[in-house]
């Protein structure tokens, strides 16, 4: 029995680990320093009537990462984001095989020379989006003679809209308010450009969720340098209103990460004469507004996303289309975020495991869409989210 | 030459100086504790080519007023409303007549006696809204046969909207939140209701400014007493959206008096170890977004107004409507704010020094709408106002 271990045992970690017990009948570890996190994991596995193994560790540190990952045939990732890079060269390191979903801001790609040292495969970002955002991109960019434009349009949401927000962070909320202000790198006419966060806002209709409104976020990623498309944008996507909202929000400087004077309020510690405190407000806002940002037990997301590839098709100018709409799962009770996310790395992870994506080095998902297998390659990983209810549907528009 | 005192050298202080020097050739003296309020009071003066006299003196005392009260012939106030009800009393303890616009929360009647005992007269609450809301309200409730219903609609606005808020604050902003949060008491079949505040929004069409958006505010302070009006309601106009934006906030929490802990940013001169700070959700809001509230030098504000009473005239359906609009005059400089404020004191004030408002006690300008001679005091109030471009057009409407 093939032996795997889940690195992190949060709301995705525990949806990997569960699948592979599942499906493929192997024997699951799931790591984590949090108590909580691992019963959540336990919990979630009994659920849906598999098991899997708890082990408790620090994976903030790259000695217990390696290792961990020296004991297993397969190692997936699903840590914070602070975490991702040096447990990536740990499992590295360790000689192993990696599917990481971890979003670390550092380059994976430093890490290639590596792997190819080691003889193993990683394949990074390979959630949703990242990750199938940048496969579909990809392979559809290579079904065109010429392919002009890509354009990937992306939102978690609460199925139920509630004022005044409309939204849940499906992840950390923190990331969601980075999201919002850190500057988005677009590509236009070959070349990188950066636009405001939450700018260029545009209504579009979606199958199953209505109208919805897309603005510029930072999310192209490594497909900004691997793909070679003139125009390229990643939008995210919002129930209307939202974003307007948000950017008052920024505008007022409820976003803000530099500290302001106010007056301390009776009981807190500080000694007399000092009446002042500086503190940043996002953190204020953060204290407020979070938990109001907080799906409640049993409450339901959905994933919504487009992926579009403009260009020439048989002479003729043509848009490849790739449409995602998906909701919490009642039977498993794992959330539409979770479920997007996990199961494209289990599906992956799962064939490099088999050795039927070998590729030493340290990829991202568009690497697979554009190698000479591309069209095997993504009929598998599609059958593999299908049959987990994950469906991508594909049009093709011609004109 | 009758000595006019002045208490309170604010906005709307210095213009009610201004105007009964310039008018009324009074020896006018102005009061304040605050230097830079004197300056600009003196300033306004030389602009509009009048003397008044500057006086410092702390008015939060009492003794200080009454001493200071000894030596006018007619008094006004405009103070902080803190400081509002002390003063009264001292000026009436000093035996003077008084004309106040100060917004104090006590109850100015208490005082009626003490004004009965020493023979004179004050006017509170005589400015705009309260002031002239008051004394049209219940004149109009006069002219109808059977008056069912008083609604008083009133805003102070920047003329040029600018996203995201579309509104300056003329006075205080602490003050404009305490709207945005105070439950608004109004009357409904006779009795005192409570409403939210910032409920109820309704969209008016208002001549010179478009759409406007009303709510519920807490102000009908006398007049829910002294008007036997089944249904009285005061609603406050703003550009539409402002109100959402409010509310928002309001959701989110910030406009909460109620500590939270934050951390604190580096800088502050906290002992180590104390990492939280208590602050209150209000001071980091106002902190931020008071600044973004403050009218630019020479920005121009306008007011306006629409007092409706309704119910029947010579047998038939009938609505009396007031509307005011004004604006910054850039003759003067003076804003819509204090000259819609301070010119019912001024020409009230002069007609109480001239004898003509002989009436012993405390009383809000809605005793002047329901007085025997409330026609001829109308007509000389209205003339005031109009002979310095403040003009209320009055419309009767049948059915």
């Amino acid at each position: 029995m093939p032996r795997a271990i889940v690195l992190g045992g949060g709301m995705v970690g525990r949806v990997i680990a569960c699948e592979l017990a599942r499906d493929y009948a192997w024997d699951v570890a799931v790591v984590d320093a949090r108590e909580d996190s691992l019963k959540a994991a336990m919990a979630a596995a009994a659920r849906i009537g598999v098991k899997i193994r708890p082990m408790a560790a620090d994976l903030s540190d790259p000695g217990t990462v390696k290792n961990i990952a020296s004991g297993a045939d397969m190692v997936f990732g699903a840590l914070p984001s602070r975490y991702g890079h040096a447990a990536l060269r740990a499992v590295l390191e360790a000689g192993k095989n990696y599917c990481d979903i971890s979003f670390m801001s550092e380059e994976a790609r430093e890490l290639d020379e590596l792997a190819k040292q080691k003889g193993v495969t990683a394949i990074v970002d390979c959630g949703v989006a990242p990750g199938m955002s940048n496969l579909l991109a990809a392979h559809a960019s290579q079904e065109l003679e010429r392919c002009d434009e890509l354009s990937i349009m992306v939102g978690g949401l609460p199925k139920e809209r509630r004022w005044p927000f409309e939204y849940k962070a499906g992840f950390a909320p923190w990331d969601v308010i980075e999201e919002y202000t850190r500057p988005s790198r677009i590509v236009e006419q070959g070349k990188m450009v950066v636009r405001e966060a939450l700018s260029e806002p545009e209504l579009i209709d979606l199958p199953g969720v209505g109208t919805v409104e897309a603005f510029n976020t930072d999310g192209l990623r490594s497909i900004a340098d691997t793909l070679k498309v003139p125009t390229m944008r990643e939008k995210t996507l919002r129930y209307p209103g939202h974003i307007e909202l948000m950017r008052v929000l920024r505008h007022i400087g409820l976003f803000s990460l530099e500290a302001i004077e106010v007056p301390v309020a009776a009981g807190t510690p500080a000694p007399a004469g000092h009446m002042l405190a500086k503190v940043r407000p996002r953190d204020v806002l953060a204290a407020l507004m979070f938990p109001q940002w907080t799906y409640q037990p049993g409450e339901k997301d959905l994933t919504v996303m487009r992926i579009e590839a403009r260009g020439v098709k048989a002479g003729a100018a043509t848009t490849i289309r790739w449409d995602l709409y998906d909701e919490l799962d009642e039977a498993t009770g794992f959330t539409s975020m979770s479920r997007t996310t996990a199961f494209p790395a289990v599906v992956v992870g799962t064939m490099i495991a088999a050795g039927r994506l070998k590729r030493p080095g340290v990829a991202a998902p568009e690497m697979l869409g554009i190698a000479p297998s591309r069209d095997e390659i993504v009929r598998e990983v599609l059958a593999g989210l299908e049959k987990r209810g994950v469906r991508f549907v594909k049009t093709e528009i011609k004109g």
